[in-house]
């Protein structure tokens, strides 16, 4: 890895391959031994060849976020596929396009878009009510009875829309601290949307699937006997927010990314890096002292990376700079070991938006991984 | 436009080219008022074509914020590059490449690189101390005598580095709030910026310029005299920040991003968007009652579009999904123009990093504008 190292000129993703795999198939064992459909959730890695290492852990059925993402994955061979968003009318000739070629679910929540699709499409999609249970994003409000049936009849009412269940996205454990509030938030968001199915029992709907997709219960819970099919697509590689969370452990996180040093301040004990905004994203979270922290610091070599190193965060990004804080004890071990034109490491806080922003992997062992190419102008 | 609204079938950024011309020409009609040097940052459009704009405002010397931008520029035409960012040894390869085919011009504002320089450098550089004049990213601290004089006895002495002059950011003048604070802070830091300076001329380094660049204080102050060279950049679309900060007025914002309506909640007053994190960008502003605010809306019509909807703004970022949360007042004007398949106009927070995340652009006529490719992976 020290060749790997010294051919690192620029901010780059490194990937532990190994973890990668093994968060994959322990996600895959947990669906598996549920008797519930994996259908991950392909946003986070946005690749071809990562994808290609769930096809190995048996999936056959995957989420993607848009249809371009959707159209990608079906040119590498998938045919089983969720475009877990809201359909948007105006990409009408994409869907149908690709509703031709591949087993095509997409997500209605409102009366006005599946009356657009009962009189546009021209091939078979199997329809996914969207609940909003709890979130307050997408989906039919849960409690709303009227607009749920209403939509599930307009939909049996369309000849090439197929009724499939119910899902969401339970973005509520995300806010969660622990497997306790983990497990509450899900057990909540189930009994909703087992309310919602109950509902359409009612007007004769059977055999109707219950999905639901979020990294932190898919992770940390191991009763999914509710539910027909899990959606999650961070576990992947996981991250910062995860770790806060309680969805994994350090060890499971599979990617980071390594920043070159570009100036060390030790009248001010910062680290200036070469990986900014368009390398991690702004997302971030809040520090205890109620600052902004983009990412954790890690130390690379032989074999990977080192456990977050304690007293360094990263405390502000602008578009290329990333400016590495530390206490005065950790910027005394840091600076011994690394100087400007060595390499640190940083955890991002959300692995899905730096992977989108990064766009090539490198795997520990010095692969190039490509992900999705830039969706095209219109 | 409205065969132009008619043929967006995704988020799509929308240039209002006569505005940015506009934009463009004011800024360099400024710089040519002052006698000094106009190197507008090139980060925040990232395009060949948008640069084209600029050169016919008379334009000859640019500043990009990476090597691989600073490279993309130079295979389009442009002789004289800054790249302000301090640098990054690890491209000494990519640097004297450039060096051999342009008048590049590096920061430099430590011993270490400065001595990797002169053991590697093959083609001559100008450089510049980069000074941190206060808002405490990168530059040797203004204070620090010893080190300012120290950095450029090293950069004397090494042949292929000409010592241009002094050198700052200054980000002090985004966190100020009008016209005053801005000046204030400008101020301040060209007094910092002539201090230095004076130490040098006490080492007998003389004709040394002063460089500054930030879109606040170029926008609305008038004197420069001061200084030598002005490098703004964002000033070229504008954005949320800038109109906060009063560094322009709406009417100047010459960027917003279309974005198609998948879903609309009465009962909450909110819109949802097809455009997200990966789309804006999760920069945000922190409205007066301590939410974020990731972005102001306005209606799309067929000259460009409106002002800001009052009571209207992009209240969280998900990837794809972007909410937009609305008064009462602002829900019930807009529903009734606006229904889902239609666009609203985003106008992002910081356009900088918007375009980085969205790689192409669409003109009110209809012409597609690209930018720079994704550099590559090593």
């Amino acid at each position: 890895m020290n060749d790997l190292l010294g051919s690192i000129v620029r901010p780059t993703m490194l990937l532990d391959a190994q973890r990668v795999r093994s968060n994959i198939q322990q996600m895959a064992a947990k669906a598996q031994r549920n008797g519930v459909r994996f259908r991950p959730h392909f946003k986070t890695h946005q690749s071809a060849e990562i994808g290609a290492w769930f096809r190995e852990a048996g999936v056959t059925a995957i989420t993607a976020s848009s249809l371009d993402m959707a159209t990608y994955f079906a040119d590498h061979g998938w045919y089983d596929i969720t475009v877990a968003f809201p359909v948007n009318v105006r990409e009408i000739d994409k869907i149908n396009v690709l509703a031709q070629r591949v087993r095509l679910h997409l997500l209605v929540e409102n009366l006005a878009t599946v009356h657009f699709l009962a009189t546009h499409l021209v091939a078979p999609v199997a329809a996914w009510i969207e609940v909003d249970a709890g979130y307050g994003r997408s989906g039919v409000p849960w409690h709303d009875q009227a607009a749920v049936k209403d939509l599930a009849k307009a939909i049996v009412e369309c000849d090439r829309l197929s009724l499939q269940g119910l899902l969401t996205h339970d973005g509520t454990t995300y806010r969660a601290a622990g497997i306790r509030e983990i497990r509450d938030a899900y057990d909540l968001t189930v009994s909703r949307l087992e309310q919602a199915r109950g509902w359409l029992m009612e007007l004769g709907y059977s055999d109707l699937e219950l999905s639901i997709g979020d990294t932190p219960a898919c992770s940390v819970l191991d009763d999914f006997s509710s539910i027909d099919e899990m959606r999650p697509g961070n576990f992947v590689f996981y991250d910062l927010m995860q770790l806060r969370i309680g969805s994994c452990t350090f060890q499971e996180v599979g990617m980071v990314v390594a920043c070159p040093v570009v100036s060390i301040h030790p009248e001010r004990c910062e680290i200036v890096l070469y990986g900014g905004a368009v390398h991690l994203s702004k997302d971030h979270l809040q520090r205890e002292d109620g600052g902004p922290d983009f990412g954790a610091v890690v130390r690379l070599d032989g074999t990977g990376w080192s456990a977050p190193v304690e007293g360094a965060w990263v405390s502000s990004l602008s578009q290329e700079h990333g400016l590495v804080r530390t206490t005065r004890e950790a910027f005394a071990s840091l600076s011994t070991m690394v100087g400007v034109g060595d390499l640190l490491g940083i955890v991002p806080v959300h692995s899905c938006l730096t992977a989108d922003l990064m766009k090539h992997y490198l795997t520990l062992d010095g692969q190039r991984i490509d992900m999705a190419p830039i969706p095209a102008a219109r």
